[in-house]
């Protein structure tokens, strides 16, 4: 299996589907960034790949962040916090994105949640 | 003004909306890592400040295609077919991201649109 990115967004929040797009492409970035900076042929390798990407849902702020504690030991994670200008409270936590990893490694914290 | 990305998705496809947000994730990448290449510090600018993004939306190939094709003389922009591996034809022109750049200079192009 090659690398993999999750992008793991809160569906509680009411957000239309562009916010939602918005919101997973910044977290999709920003964990690109994280894992470039730790390690350049990988990152380099997902992109050559297609950039194989996921995108799941949880039900709340409580899941979302007890994921990402979980999974940032593990890989480069980036948590999102929306700015607020539009739709949300400022500081909203929305989503994180996670790796690119290993894939067996993302399937092993995601494979109980559902599809966005 | 300073810099935004702007991510434009076809919505005459039926996606859902997690496909959706992979497909502007994978464009927010992809034009991310063009416009990197091509000025690393206005890329850097552009994340410091938030990573300024909007999704918007257009009907048909034809209309995609068109906007890509103009945009692109101005500003890095990354257009993206789908692997067609789930929902879609395999090769589907999705979406484009168009960015980061200035952003009086995007907004010319995509004032017309509506978001996602």
């Amino acid at each position: 299996m090659g690398l993999k990115q999750a992008i793991i967004i809160r569906s509680d929040l009411g957000m239309s589907k562009g916010k939602m797009a918005g919101q997973c492409a910044h977290a999709s970035v920003s964990a690109y960034v994280l894992a470039r900076a730790r390690d350049a042929d990988a990152a380099r390798e997902w992109e050559e790949e297609g950039q194989k990407k996921i995108v799941l849902k949880v039900g709340s702020e409580e899941e979302l962040l007890s994921l990402y504690e979980r999974m940032k030991r593990e890989m480069p994670c980036a948590l999102i916090r929306d700015a607020g200008k539009t739709q949300l409270e400022p500081g909203t936590i929305t989503c994180f994105g996670a790796g690119p990893a290993g894939e067996a490694l993302i399937n092993k914290y995601t494979k109980e949640l559902k599809l966005l």
